[in-house]
Order: structure tokens, then sequence, then C-alpha cells
């Protein structure tokens, strides 16, 4: 007896999607909306190579990512190398290769695929990709305006409802002055207190205190102060002790050129906005879903005083903000922005009837892609039947069909699959017909 | 004294590229014009991870890429995997573990990144991009014609003349018809010489000898029989005694056909075409650049009969080819195809003199964006002769002045850097001069 054969898996590596082409589709869609905005802003794209140094993240990102999350191993060359699991890095190292050259404002952005080693779950996946959007040499808030705008510009263009999402804003600047001064507590426990109050939304408000209390030296003083500084809004926030003034005026600044552009009830403040990364260092962002079943951050960003300072002695500040795919297209289904005709075809299909008069096909096929219809041709003669199914199939709208009788009299016949339709029409009224349906 | 700060590298890993704006400009357009060819055929884009399992390239990849191209590693759960080398492998696994769903023939393309520890020199590195496009389901030399024809529509797309190109083509039923029946060979001695064939090109012809020779049995006569099959075309090609008159004839039809469709002069049958991959199993084919300082294979292709028979029972026949960016910029740059225009601007400058009016050039600024007019804006004032010359640096040709007293007029001034032309123009032609000039 013959033995069975093993055959190999056709699962994608775990945590890891296959793009098919209806799932392209939407993802080209997605990133040319993102593309087209940014670049009205002009932004210009750049990338870099997926693997780089591993030194170059045990600089810059976070510890959790470089001990747990990061795909590092060393090559064949024995060097330590890793796959991007964020941009910023490779756009702070390639920024300060030509810091020199590039004229300011430098306008940025990329869409890179990162990678990260997690548990995949909702949302969240071993790879994604990222729209990374930076502007750098600005040191006014004008630089946040901007960036709040195009953070706001891209949600338009997705035609996003007004209420559909909320961008609240803070500054690193408050938030220290809050721990440091309003509440005097030592680096380390500063430290600390931020991530409690970064993760207070996930837990419970008892969790909360018990986690908090051992870190302050006068709980119940800090804690009604605590309470107090989350309540706060733009007006109330200057009013409490300690806090940074010209970090709040900045706020308000960036508040006021906002609203006279119409972007205000969008806009909110929240002094518990803290974002993850350590190298912000001003003023921070993020955009939230307000769908009740996916209230999560779609994405964020904020300013970094010195992002190149790890290579070079010349300082630059910046600020930016990537926005992911997973998380965004959740977004987008949620609220029933992605256009339904996404997948209809912006080409015909020719079936093939006759054999002998393929020649003749494929020259009518290269008259139509002249004319920047796209075709596709059937290659070998089978039943008509079976050649409308796979026309159907593949989502054609357009079939035409060609024999002797319509070759000799210049003529093809033309099927609207949707219709039922099917006439004689001259070469030329085809074209016509054709770019008027499938290219608007 | 305060110790040296020791400063990050700023170079990418060895052998791969970092794209500035320039060179993503330059890439981006490469791919747009690959991408609406083969679109024009009625191929559908896919991706899949750039991470899988080691086990899918042990099992379909070359021994050379296995063993020591590479970039395999093992995850923090134990899994062997590795960076794509090339992308056939992703391809197979997925349209194995969707074949039954897909409708025939299935078309694709797709542009990954691929990557190969090679030592790095002119026109190779260790990642590169490559437009791979296939097609499945067809078992005649219909498929070779499509094929071809967009392998060749790719060229006149870049506007290739047609002297720079050459596109050779043979077929593996007579390579292994020569080898096993004309020479008489026993298999592991055929596919040595057939490996000596494919780089004999490159060797001299008394190392070619002096390699073959131990190879075979009856060296005198078989290296005559050699040299006649090396000089055969496609009328004498079958004169020879014990070549495969079927594989002969699949080539002559495949000829016939683009004949009839123009493609004559750029198409050579040269039987000495191998192809480096063991899965191909029927025609192959090779296009090479004619410049002289660069007289290399740009990109090559050919039939796989059985892709997917590691993952699954069913049989699809496919044909592809591979195009990768780095040989094809070269391609461009040497024959002058790269257009002036690549990185001339399709947006404006608007410099900002008078802070006060910040929000009036936003205004503006959403104004022209809403026409599809890109706009920056600089967010600082600074003084007049700065602001051009930062608009000449980033390659503005259009500036955009407002002041107050144009704000009153509901006027701009608008200078063209090219003429040195400046002009007071309203705010409704000024759209309609800006959409006719970068957009036209």
């Amino acid at each position: 007896m013959e033995k069975q054969k093993a055959f190999l898996p056709t699962a994608p590596y775990k945590g890891t999607r296959d793009f098919y082409p209806d799932e392209m589709r939407f993802r080209n869609w997605m990133f040319s909306v993102m593309r087209k905005t940014v670049q009205s802003f002009g932004y210009e794209e750049y990338d870099g190579p997926i693997l780089e140094s591993f030194e170059l993240y045990l600089a810059k990102s976070g510890e959790e990512i470089v001990q747990r999350q990061l795909y590092d191993f060393t090559d064949k060359g024995d060097r330590h190398v890793a796959i991007r699991p964020e941009m910023t890095p490779t756009l702070a190292r390639m920024v300060a290769g030509e810091v020199r050259n590039l004229a300011k404002p430098i306008r940025w952005f990329s869409i890179p695929n990162l990678w990260r080693y997690e548990q995949p779950g909702k949302g969240r996946l071993r790879e994604h990709w990222q729209l990374n959007v930076d502007l750098f040499g600005v040191n006014s808030y004008r630089a946040e305006v901007e960036i709040i705008l195009i953070a706001n510009a891209i949600l338009e263009n997705f035609k996003a409802p007004k209420g559909s999402y909320q961008i609240k804003v803070s500054h690193r600047g408050i938030l220290d002055s809050f721990l440091n001064q309003t509440l005097a507590l030592a680096p380390e426990k500063a430290h600390a207190v931020s991530k409690l109050l970064d993760k207070k939304s996930k837990i419970s408000k008892e969790a909360f205190e018990e986690e908090i209390k051992p870190l302050l030296s006068n709980p119940e003083k800090q804690l009604t102060l605590i309470y107090k500084y989350l309540d706060t809004n733009l007006q109330t926030i200057g009013d409490l002790e300690g806090i940074d003034p010209s970090s709040v005026e900045f706020i308000r600044n960036l508040f006021s050129d906002l609203a006279s552009l119409g972007i205000k009830d969008q806009l909110e403040f929240d002094p518990s906005i803290i974002r993850g990364f350590d190298y912000y260092t001003g003023c921070i962002f993020e955009v939230f879903d307000t769908n009740p079943e996916n209230r999560r951050s779609l994405y964020g960003g904020g300013r970094y005083d010195n992002l190149i300072g790890l290579f070079s002695n010349e300082q630059l500040s910046g600020i930016g903000f990537g926005l992911g795919d997973v998380t965004f297209k959740n977004f987008l289904e949620g609220h029933g922005l992605v256009p339904k005709d996404l997948n209809s075809k912006t080409a015909v299909l020719i079936p093939l009837m006759d054999d002998k008069i393929f020649p003749e096909v494929l020259k009518l096929a290269e008259e139509l892609r002249k004319e920047g219809i796209g075709v596709e041709t059937m290659l070998e003669p089978a039943k008509l039947g079976k050649q409308i199914q796979t026309a159907e199939k593949k989502g054609y709208r357009f079939l035409i069909f060609l024999g002797e009788s319509e070759l000799s009299e210049n003529k093809v016949q033309l099927k609207d699959i949707v219709s039922g339709e099917q006439s004689s029409v001259s070469r030329s009224d085809l074209i016509s017909i054709l770019r008027k349906s499938l290219l608007g």
C-alpha cells in the first residue's frame, strides 16, 4: 500500500494575514485615501529596510518591545538584527543621516509593515501596516495644529461622521508638573503613577486605588488631587496648583487655532492621556472610536523633542503619529464607511468561442487596453455557459463576444450581465460605452 | 572632562537601501507603471506575510537559497521561520488554500519585498522588490502567449525602444530530450550538464569544455552535438535527432501567435536558456538588456506544471515571471527612460509673513486641497528670502503670498519661481491656474 502523502499546511504563519485579491483591494483603497490626504499637506513618502540593527531598537524602543516583542536574530555574518516593530527608529536614523541637507520643515510619511511577537487577538496581530506621519523643525504649537488637522482630515476623507470619533489632547508638561509639583512625587514614583493613570480606564476604581496607594506618601490628599486633576478641563486645569502654565497656554493656543478652522466638537482636552512611549516630551493626542463596541484608541502621537540625539549633536524637534491598519479597518467597518463598489471591476472579459479567431481577440484586447480599459481574455475555447459562469464568479459586468460574423462587420456583441441585455455595437462605439460605464 | 558621546551609525543594514523621498518617488512611479500594465490584462493584486515557515522553503526553494541565502531563525514560540527569499512558495500556499473556490484562469500579481543573504555588489543587494505575475489553469501555449505579451507590454509602457531588449525563449522539453535522448545522458549527468550550459556564457570556451568533458562518455561526438544544439534556430531545432517534437510545436505555435501581434524582432528562440529554478517544467523565457554595459538578464519565468502539489492533490498548471527592481532600474537609467519631471511638485507652498493671518493661510490651504491641489504651509514667520530659499530647495514652482491687503481684496500674490513672475490673482482664478499648471 502506498504511504499517504503528507501535505504542507496552507495557513499563513500564526498571527499574520494573507491578502487575497478582495482584501488587497481594500488595503490599496485604504492606503490610497491616507496617501492622498497626507500628500495634500505636502508630505513626502519615504521607506527603509524592514531589517535594522538590533542596537537601534535597544537604544530607542521601550523595554517591553525589546525584551518580549522583538523579532531579532543573528544573520549569517554574525550581525544582531531585528525586524522593525515600529517605524520611528528608522525614521530617526534616516533624518539624522541627512539632517544638514534636508530643507526644514521636513514633512514625511510612510506606510511600513511592522512586526511584534504578541499573543494574537481581536485587533492585535503579529504584523500590521501603519501610516506614519511626521513633521520636523517647527518648535511652536503650529506644528501640533497641522498634525491634528491631518489626523482629522484623514477621518473626513474617509467620510467619518463628526460623532464617530473623538480627538483627545494633553501635554506631557501638564502631566509632569502635576506629578512633580502638585503631587510632589519623586521621579521613580512619578513614573509608576503615570503608568497607572495610563491603564486606569481599563481597571476598576478599587484596583486602581489599591495599586496607587503604596506609591503615595499622603494617599488621602493625593488621591483627591488625582481625581480633581482628571476632572479638569481646559478652563480649569490652570487653577490647579503647580501645573506648568506654559504647557497650558500651549494647549489653549492649539485649541483656539483649531476652533477657528471648525475643529471643535471632536476635540477634547483630557489630562489622563499618557501614550505609552517614553520619547514624547510635549503635546500628546489620541483619536478614539466612539462606537460602543469598539471604544478604543484608533491612533495617536505627539511631540518628541530630540529624536535624532542618538545619532547626532544636531537639535531637531518633531511631532508625528502612527495609524495601524487593523484597528482602522475595524473602525471603517463598524461605521459602515467601506464603499460598496470596492470590488466592482473596471475591466471586461472576452470569452473565446472559436479557437481560430484567438489572434483577433488579442488584437481587440490590445485596442481596448490602449484606451485604458482592462481586458481579461479567455485563452481556451469552452462552452458558452461555462465562460459566462466564470465571468460572474470573477465579478465582471461586461462580456464581449467576437465571432467570424462580427469580425467581418467590424462589430462585437456586448453583453451586460447585470441587465441581461446584449447588443451589437461597432468597435468605436464599444470604446466610448465602456469608458463611460467603467471609468466614469 | 565629559566623555565623548558615541553616536549610533546612520547607515542602513548592509546590502539594503533607504528610500528617501526622491528614491521613493522613483519606486512608486516604476511600480505604478508595472501595476497598470498587469491590471490592464485583468490581473489582481495579492500579498502575503513577509515571514513564512522554514519548511515552506525547505520544500519549495532551491538548495542554494535554503542553505546559504535564507534569513531564517527561531521565533519566541520556537517556530522555525524565514523571511521570504522569493514569492512563489507563498503564492503556491495561497492558491492551494483556495484552489476550489477561485475561478480559473487565476490571474494574480504582487510586488513583494524579498530577502537573500548575498554578497552585495552591482545590481545585487540583500533585499529587493520584485513584480511577480502568474497565470494558473491554462494548459495550452496560449498562457505563454499572454505572459510574454505582458512581459513585452511592461517594456512598451516604459517606452523602451524596440532594440533595447531581447526576449529569449526555450522549452524544458527541448532541453530534456536533448540531454536524455540526443546525448543519451544518465539523469545525474544530464542535470550537471544543464547547469554547465546555464553558466556557459559567463565562462571561457576552454573552461566550459574542461568542465564538461568528465561528464561525457564520448566527448568528441557529444561536444559536436552540444555546439550544434546551441546553434539551432526555430526552423532547424526539429531536425536534431531525439528532440521532443511536441515541445518544438509548442514553441512554434507560440512564436506564430506572437508574430501576428507584432512581437517578432524582439523575440528569439535560444536553446541555451535554462533558468535556475528546478520547478520549471515547460516553456521558459528570459528578457535581456541589449545595452553592452548592462548585458544581463532583466527578468524571466516559465511554466511549472504542478506548483500546488505540496499542499493538495489538485492539479493546476501555472506560468509566471518575476521582475526585480534593482536590475530594472539599471535598465531604465541605462536607456534614459526615467521621466525628467518625476520630482516636479504637484503642490504649492504658502510662506508665512505675518503671524496674525496664520488661520487665514490654513483656510486658503483647505480651499485648495479640496480642489485637489496639494499645499505646504510655512508654520512660523521668517524672512522672505529664507522662505523662498526653502521653497526652491524643496523643488516648488509656485508660491502663494497672502497678507492683510490681499485678504481684504479676496486676492493672492502668485509667484512662479521658474519664470520669476509675480501677479495678483483672484482666489477663483488661482484655483484654475494651479489646476491647469500642476494637474495638467
